[in-house]
């Protein structure tokens, strides 16, 4: 996957996650995710802990391929919460960023085009 | 940012925390991950569970802006913890989305333009 | 339950919970101490996490039988761990009693009879 | 330490950390627990989150002497959340028991002696 790709990804993981709210339809009994909203907010915030100590874990043990798994767990329950409270990946994204002064590294970016 | 400047940026923000690894070398002197480097691992480990249990608590709170910060701090550490074990976040969003099935998503994506 | 019971109970607790290690015939199928030992050590730290997330909610949640019943889990998932590692449970307050000096405070104790 | 002192001990303790509830006059310049009183109920929540990852790293390295240090720390910042919200120790105590079938247990402790 490229860069440009990757990036659809994301963006369009966020609009799958947010299909399964309960406000728009989603469904506990064929949906993960409609699942968890459904038990609510306590069911994946739950989730978030536990993938963070797993990945402490597979970290310890120095397995890469259990770190990437447990990383995207994490990713994947840090995502469902922000779509249940309205917010996006990219704002994330956007909050790294701006700590990390965009402007230079998206010039710098562009550069290597 | 649209999503391919949001996409290199996340490459980048990888390579800035790569050239602060010791091998690298990192200055812990003037660079905070350089400095979680030399600490050791434990150091930016406990920074996984405690930024995870800070995002919860900001869920709980129900402060978007709180939240969108700490999910940042959770990401970004889990960044730092991936380089240190010679991973890209390219590999987490993979992982992503080989569990979603990405082919359906891309051409989805590609249809969309 | 007064406070020499309560002593008497997590001493009693920990050796239960030792009875239930493997090495001494600890059975997966009726136990469930005996379980999380067989699947290995991630299986009862994973707990220590989740409960310790699942406390915090009920904090934030002002919960108070909640948050009994988390502090409870949290505290047994503890001494699972502890017993694992051939420890015990009156370490951890001989360690919390050399912290706050303890000498002071067994006095104090005497003094009140 | 014996298990009577052990147990005075634990009630004790919990006396100390609630004589440093705000209400009750606790300084936050000079005791730490008054001083996470003080910051508010995150400041505590959010150690109860970074030790049980701590303890977690201790137990993965196998490390007795972290691992009873550690074991301290979490349960130390527990009992500051008991308290915060009126509860005690001794209710947490008593959960595992009725867990454990008390009765049982104490009518055993009992007959040792």
């Amino acid at each position: 996957m490229n860069n440009t790709d990757m990036s659809h990804f994301l963006a369009e993981l966020a609009d799958t996650i947010e299909s399964r709210l309960p406000a728009r339809g989603g469904n506990p009994e064929t949906s993960y995710i409609a699942k968890l909203y459904h038990k609510g907010e306590d069911s994946f915030l739950k989730k978030i802990g536990e993938e963070a100590t797993e990945l402490v874990m597979a970290c310890k043990d120095a397995k890469h391929d259990r770190i990437v798994a447990e990383a995207a767990d994490l990713w994947f329950h840090s995502m469902v919460a922000l779509a249940y409270y309205g917010l996006r990946p990219e704002q994330v994204i956007n909050e790294l960023a701006r700590r990390e002064g965009v402007s230079g590294l998206v010039e710098k970016a562009s550069r290597k085009e």
